[in-house]
């Protein structure tokens, strides 16, 4: 959690005008990479100097810039001069703690989104704040580090598909739609927590169940506050006349729009399950207690009336005719057992055994 | 849970464009049942090629053509060709997690929804998503699996029913009208567990009582997913100014829509009575627990204290004056038996026996 | 529950536009009665032949026809034609399980409601659904069964009160008003069980507490399901343009309606009242297992040592010192003493005793 | 709560134009004061006869008649037909259970507002209801009981304060204020009980605790009741386009707005506060219990084990080797102390002591 | 709390126009501080007559005029007179427990907000109330008590940045950034003691655990009440068209507005984590009790039916022929370590051991 309390507290002493940098720190270098293309013609090159990409600013094919790493704010001003980008959103595009949003500010569309992966072996979930600015010539995508879902969107743009023959804000909806089917992969692990967990705190629920409960639990607040203004954001970008989105790319937003409702549902459905969990935990620990004390009451109520009744011919006194009598002995074991079988009658009648 | 499961992950790593079958796989070959009739003349057969269902796409009868099994990627597209269907909606028709939603495309409108049946035997609800596409003069339905809910509908356009006067809306509102029927049946199959299930809890509570009430709970979980959203979508129907809806059939939409009301508040009555089971099993366990508690308590309390007694009596000291006297062992035994009544005394009087 | 049950199951498995009886059968006769009357002359009288209130349906006095019974489609639709009621109107007269609603069909408005009463000697309390027709000159009210609580208006018009200076619409709501005042009575019976069970579940909670509990919440939530449409019901009735509820009347419509939130705002209290009293009987059950626990405690932790102490010199050695010392029993009694009175210390200073 | 029950049981029997009374009955006579006053000048007398406050209607002072009791529906009526009151608002003046509302009915404003003491002996919180019927040159309250918070106004108005120079919506304005100034005391004597029953949840927690916070719960759904309509009351007074409101008081009712949502936020605060507490005690509970059964296991796993020992050595057989031994006594202690000494290390490691 | 009360309590029995001060009562005098500025100079002075501020009333200058304490009522009338505020926000200046909110009074606007500050050592948040009077030229602070979190914003004026080109928009704005930036330092302490208790509750639960529950809900529900509101105040500020807001400002109160939401999502985050903490605590408690009547339970179940068995061969019959056997005594051993052995087995197979 240390991370989220960084973000929280690197904000504060801070003149309101300076950039801060609110996410991970990397120390990794930037790493910008330009994928140019029109329906006829495709480049794509990895650069190091910002400079390198300007050429592109003016032309009239579709210019995707994808910056990996936010700490380096000269080159994240450099671009903003390039391309007028307000201040503000310069300085917004590394507070990493924002929530998905959409602004129109004329000339582009400034969005938020958070990218999720899932690492394969340790189950943990990452959420990666991206940041994009959509012209109607150019696309710059801004990451917090290397390495993300948009591969599928790469690929397709060098095979020359149909992406080729749309403008930016079909690229904008293929790389959200990327990201929001990544969504789907996570929630399918997620599914498979909840399901091993509930089984778990039914048949063998120990304080470690607990703690994965509210593991559990914390994953999905942080995917719901991912989540759900996304689907404010989309709805956006639909009933937005901003020029920069045309009429026929609307009705793959709408579609995306339905992709984000189906999470939001199995999220609220993963939700539902989780919430009564503690008590289920809670139940099955008071049960295992009444059974442990089943089985203590039983020995106890069966052994120690017949102590009591050895201790009383274990007495010392003078006269105790009893002693003496020659059956007594087995009359006493009589009476034992005797008693032992009227507590099994009861037992049973009561349904302990 | 694996179907929903698999559903999840299907979607990812697609390209945004390419169609995807998120249902449950269906080896079964597409079986394809046309219906056409008007008042006089009425016609019913199974065909094998998709072709042989265009002839009837241009003669003013109602043409319903019925579609068992999504998986035929290329019979959707010959029929999506032939009637010209959206390639979203095409893709949609195979993505089965959708949420019931009715979309208008002006020469036609797009609905989904869920048909639900119950399994005499084992109880199983299995929730079946079913896609329409409503023109003027044709109804095109595709469900995931072979076996509907759709008969008695069959019977009356058969026994040339008040449902031949009327044209595509009309049988459209038939369809709906039978699968909310069938709600109906699943609601009271519903109840009756709910209602076992509260009993037990109370009477005879154990951990599979538990897993019941988790199965019960995720049942109606994925109810309300899938009748909720069929409010909205019959009141969408009901405002709609499309021409496809006749003004007369309004009001039978109106009444299929009473009817989901009444099938969501007899839902949300179910999970009022579940959402506290949990609570009933809790006290029920904390109760027996007591009543374990006290029966341990009892023999407990009241011969410990008399072993102690035996005890001290079956001492060997040299000098004991008690062992010596001659009443000795009865007077113990009274003070045994006085002890007894003590206790019984005030076990009775805090309403323990 | 064998009502609702049937209730549901009844619906399935018929044609859309069959009429379907809902309601508990019942095998007694329709039983219609007629009160015709204006501010100068009033009749009354039982008919058997439907035909005989048709008279009634040209003139200008008010007529009230009352028909108990809803089994007996042909005397419903017999009626229909006469005042030419839709179809599905006369179907939806017979589906009890309909919410509380008004439907305005131009010429006449439709009207359903549920009518409390409650069993003086069970604390029963019965729901029947009343449908009505309002059209300006008269007023077809369908109750399930005979029996019913409009006894006060009929008296009224018998007297000759103010109502019969009134046309229908001020009928419906004299109706109307007798059926909420009766809701007050219900709710007064339901307080009086919301009372008596908190006190038994603080005081004296046993397993039947906790079915008493789940029965009043069942309970509540039936009124819940029976007045909260009713307000929507009510407020739509005001607002209505129709010209068959007078300008003046309306003031009267808004008193019912601040009467329907009162009993609204009482439901809810109970229902904050009764939603944590699960909590109560579970905090009660675990008080009273403390005490349990405490007592046994007690004995168990004040004779285990001196059963231990007299199990010492109960032993058989050879050589045992203490066993020969003339004053050892005596010691030995002082020791365990010594050990009692340091235990009651100690739990005195817990607070145990 | 007998007081409720009969608010809730007279309303039902009575034909719906006669007018009730539903709060407690009230036999002390009606007592009537009128107070008239303008900038200069001031009169204040109470009266025997309603006849003695006509004369005072015609002039253009104010005139602030209040009535404490409502019981006698003369007085009522006469004032009624005095200042043209409709007869549906005289018979709602009688009826207590009402929440607070305003109703515009042209010539006068209908206010109902709920008046809150609480008895400095026994913290009873006691709710009066109160009516007010805003005229353009009158005031009229009807109250209860006699006993009202109203002093400071009155004595503002001897004094010749700001008061006097302003209209009768001022004089409204003022007793409102005052009502709501009222409700802090009432908080502030409710934060003391949630805090004081807090604290003994956790300290010292029994039944009666239980029963405190039953009582702390029903008096905040009851406080909630009276404050939360309050505020829509006021929010209409202030939007109201009635000719009795003048534009420069309306800020004054903006303050009293705020007033409201002050007292409302603190309400809900010990709403929060409050909704946990049954868990804290049962929490409570469960930790007494674990103390209680570390102590019983303490003592008993270190005595009957040991208790075992001394029974073995208390056997009477023939031969037993370690009887005969000299050292065996002492051996036996050793052992004896030995498992002490293990049992004390292996609890010492769980943290038990 | 007594703070809270003596502000509930204060407020009554005063006439509704006189001013109260409902803050902590703060008997150190008044403090006034004047930053006087423009783009080009720059003037800083504490001064002790209030009349000694006025002369910047006039000037087109930015005056920011800072008064710690709000006791003195004379202070507060004399500024009032002076820049002519309403008499109604000046008594209202002095209420401490308003929420925060923004009211337009043409001229002016008058705002109140909420300083958090957290005391390092104490980890003690506490809440400080703010008032401010904005104007063209000047802006007036009130604060309750000395010491503040602007000193950021004077090092911004003194050092002559941005700050010293704009209004007192902008001032305005740089203060309400600098109080909300304070929130997510207040925020990240509130995540160690969210955090630092779940583990507690886990690991080691105490009722002093309970304690600080409470106490982190208590701070939660007063920071929620502090914040919430904010939120509506901003989005008030930046949608007012007062023309005492820039349209190059609003774009500055709609960062703000982000930062604040970030905050309250925040702070819903914490809640969803400590809404089920007493959950954890009592399942932690009933874990430990079942750890402990698991070793009650085996300890006893053991050893119970040995002292039997002892019991039985301590008793003094004559004829007991066992005692005879040469090999009694080591029978009788084996069958004791027989039933030691079985119930091992028994327990490891319940996995109790």
């Amino acid at each position: 959690m240390s991370r989220h309390r960084r973000k929280l507290s690197k904000k504060v002493e801070m003149a309101p005008g300076t950039g801060t940098i609110e996410g991970e720190p990397n120390s990794a270098p930037v790493k910008i990479t330009v994928i140019d293309y029109d329906a006829s013609r495709y480049e794509e090159k990895q650069i190091n100097l910002v400079g390198e990409c300007f050429p592109y600013r003016d032309t009239s094919t579709v210019t995707w810039i994808n910056i990996d790493g936010l700490n380096d704010t000269r080159t994240i001003d450099e671009i903003g001069q390039c391309y007028s980008i307000h201040p503000l959103i310069l300085k917004d595009l590394q507070n990493t703690g924002q929530r998905p949003k959409m602004q129109d500010l004329e000339s582009y569309l400034y969005l938020t989104i958070k990218m999720m992966t899932i690492d394969e072996k340790t189950q943990e979930i990452s959420i990666e704040h991206v940041s994009m600015i959509l012209g109607s010539t150019y696309l710059i995508s801004f990451q917090e580090n290397i390495g993300d879902v948009f591969d599928p969107v790469r690929e397709r743009i060098r095979r020359e598909g149909r992406i080729r023959k749309f403008g930016t804000d079909y690229l904008v909806y293929a790389l959200i739609d990327d990201i929001v089917d990544n969504y789907f992969l996570v929630m399918e692990k997620l599914e498979e927590r909840v399901e091993d967990l509930e089984e778990e705190l039914v048949v063998n629920a120990t304080p470690e169940s607990l703690s994965k409960l509210n593991k559990l639990k914390k994953d999905m607040i942080h995917l719901r506050k991912a989540v759900w203004p996304l689907r404010e954001m989309i709805s956006a970008l639909d009933r937005e006349d901003s020029p920069l989105i045309q009429a026929e790319t609307r009705i793959y937003f709408r579609d995306v729009y339905d992709h984000i409702i189906q999470v939001i549902d199995t999220l609220e459905t993963f939700r539902d399950m989780v919430s009564g969990m503690i008590d289920i935990y809670l139940s099955s620990l008071s049960y295992r207690m009444n059974e442990i004390m089943k089985v203590l009451t039983l020995i106890a109520t069966i052994f120690i009336p017949l102590t009591f009744v050895a201790g009383v011919y274990g007495m010392n006194f003078d006269y105790m005719p009893e002693l003496r009598h020659p059956y007594g002995y087995f009359m006493v074991w009589g009476v034992m057992i005797g008693v032992v079988v009227v507590m099994l009658v009861y037992f049973r009648k009561r349904q302990w055994i």
